[in-house]
């Protein structure tokens, strides 16, 4: 899409390869054969694709829905019955959408905060060994093991600020630009319009996520501590309280629900209730 | 909506019963200074709604966003760090979309699987003090911490067979429903038509649920153990594999990709990649 | 689907095929030079298919988006100027979704019913010659003209009726469910899981669609006369009125628009409503 | 939301006011006894609101659903039999989004396009008179007839142009984004955070927005006649074409077609293809 000029090569689309080579076990086993040196069969049970945000694993033996999560030997952290026994409090405070500090330390750039939620989370193991059967862009399913600690960390973190920024229409609007957005990166249209005109949406919301979040990381748990210094918050405890305080009169509530229970008492009066069979 | 005759009273949200007593800690404190004997507010610092499936805790103390989501005193199992060290796995077994076995154990109905699994699962902290800021039907936002061990285990067993049973066709009409039908009784439609149309999905779905999943319990989380005797199950491992098997030709996928690669053309030579600013 | 193991032989998918014929062009100048008798290339300015439900007229001239939409020689009816100067009444009668008559003469069929529509809107030039640019599965476009005289009609009047009778909430599900339909049929996928799951959605819908419509047809248009006898209408001329009648008290609003305005007011407050840049 | 101090009086939701005065009706009896000059009921049998983009008739007559749409008597144009016996043709040319010339005559401004839209249109009856029962904010549905004969006009071509521009997946965010922002202005939140953020898809899509509609208006309807000078479109006619031409080799869409029918094969197979009952 970026050089519509280039031509892709793939060897195993390639029908002359293919005829010469076969799978990966044939392949595996040329090379074998051959003494060129790979990590052999043998050894390597499961394939690895690695990147600063997580690991994935597949084929091999995790092609069995038989073979559990935790028969992957974590390379992001420990498993969760290797993890700490004590909790860990980890504090990140996040401006305009950006983890500018983690445990009251800043971080000079998106890599570093990555790197060190990275750290963080996976010695707790939080976000490791997540077992998940996707469906391929193809239509076939395919079964992985992932890792993304980092991933976990600050996207729980910010999720907590967005929150409390959100409001229920809004909400509605980022849930279906995430699944949209998501979509569109996993099948490999992420330059694609539809991403471009959506990444708006996100880069909007971002403005408004600032705040001071902690949590407690222990044996692959996330725990929410507090969160606090949120200036676009929409949570007001005053608000939350039933109390006779605040602008909010319990006689307008009265009002609120005579209103919507006029649709209600109509659509039952209509004969739309007695359930359908 | 069932009873469109019926009228609703609720003394908070009448003036007169509202002029006479103020707000929760008024008639709190109008309790106190006359002697009622109920639960007095300095030992309940939150107060506590309950189900067989679930506890919502909210009030008191746990509107700050500074109380952590562990000040809740569990009713329906253990803190994480309280949990047992050794995992615990549990199998479920799914019939037509209802767990018909525990453990190899027959239950008996719906509420025998739900009892028994809010009894597993919270004694390993799974559920248990969860955090949430939700967004009330009126428009405000509201503080719970909840507990829901057993929907937390059944449910998600019954998501991995899902998993294997849904593509990713029928996946995305299943997420709408789901999100669809959690605002319809959130908000207190669950009679509504809306609400009866939908259901017909997740009953429909419900055939195609059928299979055992093991999983494994350990301070607060879930883990993949396995996931079998799925007749449904769309997940072929031969498929999986990228091996020169069953019915996938890797010179398929090249022409695939190549009519995939036509509208990708299409877009870069229109001039729609060049990034929006 | 329907017979997994049936394999489809598509000749101009066939390189032997292709090499030997090439495309449309090739294939009717190797006819015309061989005396095969097929309609020539000179007198079918574009190609038509057909069924009882529509024409779709695609390719040959039809593919230069300078080609106006009446340039198609309508199959099911008449051009707009060529229709009746006479506007034409039609009453069509609905039973649980099903039209039972028109202009109060039973209907035996569906089948019957969407010859009689075809026939009455054809002759007024309802849904004739509509010009669509479509998106194909395989992500290139397609320009079409379209004939669905019977279809536009049946469509309208059923459509008012649905006006009557769903409510909000049930509406966002209604249209959710058909354009998600639309997409599988569309795309070849009628008979997989998403479409049987969402189709007893709209068997549903129908049982409350009972009703009578009259519209008057008039040179390509449809405007609205009446739609009576409707059971499950929940328009209520009484609710319609401003008038201080049936259930409604204007105090209620009141409340209802305080409850709201809590929100709006937290907004501001919480510094959201400044526009974003 | 944007003055969050400012309180709002409505008179008909003040008690005091309603006790002295009643309904709509009583209103109007008051000030016909009064002698207070006012348009008498007698004569206006429908209320209309009114601005640049469309009037709004409702209430008294046009309350009964047996009451025609063409009861109304256009404020913007003329009905449907009183249009003019012969087609007129319309170019507008859009860039950026913007209607930049009507017939060859540069218009200065958005309010300039709308004004002579309003005024060809009207005088062809497109846009006039035109049915809805709406689901009201409040539950409850209110019976309107609607004239916006230059939104329909400038709307109608402007989606020409989108139909060539938008892919299949962008199309989908748009149809949501628009769907949800219309919801957003009818329910009274233009300036909530969710509208915000949805506003920068449409304004991003604009951009995409250039080139030249031609249309032909009679009697109510709109035809198309031809799109062109679209820089963005991605409707090319070699592609649309099944010819053996440009980068579209007839053996891909077999790979495609085999890769494809992996997942229905697999669907089958496994029992999910038999009809739900």
């Amino acid at each position: 899409m970026l050089a519509p000029d280039m031509q892709v090569y793939a060897p195993w689309r390639d029908q002359q390869f293919l005829d010469a080579f076969g799978g990966r076990e044939e392949m595996l086993a040329y090379c074998t054969a051959n003494n060129v040196p790979i990590k052999p069969p043998k050894i390597s049970k499961y394939s690895t694709d690695a990147n600063l945000l997580g690991l994935t694993h597949e084929a091999g033996e995790l092609e069995s829905l038989d073979t559990r999560a935790d028969f992957v030997d974590p390379g992001m952290g420990v498993r969760k019955t290797d993890a700490p026994d004590k909790p860990e409090q980890v504090t990140i405070a996040f401006e305009k959408g950006f983890a500018i500090s983690i445990n009251g330390v800043t971080v000079a750039s998106a890599a570093e905060a990555m790197t060190k939620a990275n750290e963080i989370a996976g010695r707790n193991a939080v976000g490791i060994n997540t077992h998940l059967l996707e469906n391929r862009f193809v239509g076939t399913k395919s079964r992985g093991i992932y890792e993304a600690p980092g991933m976990e960390l600050l996207g729980k973190t910010y999720a907590y600020i967005l929150e409390a920024v959100l409001d229920r229409r809004s909400r509605r609007l980022f849930d279906f630009c995430s699944s949209y957005y998501a979509e569109q990166l996993y099948d490999g249209f992420s330059e694609a319009l539809g991403s471009q005109l959506v990444k708006h949406v996100f880069t909007d919301v971002a403005k408004f996520v600032t705040g001071t979040v902690t949590v407690e990381l222990y044996k692959g748990s996330i725990s929410f501590v507090s969160a606090t210094d949120i200036p676009h918050s929409l949570y007001v405890e005053a608000n939350a309280s039933m109390s006779a305080v605040e602008g909010y009169d319990h006689k307008d509530s009265e009002g609120f629900l005579r209103v919507l229970g006029l649709g209600a008492r109509a659509a039952a009066q209509q004969g739309q209730i007695p359930r359908i069979d």
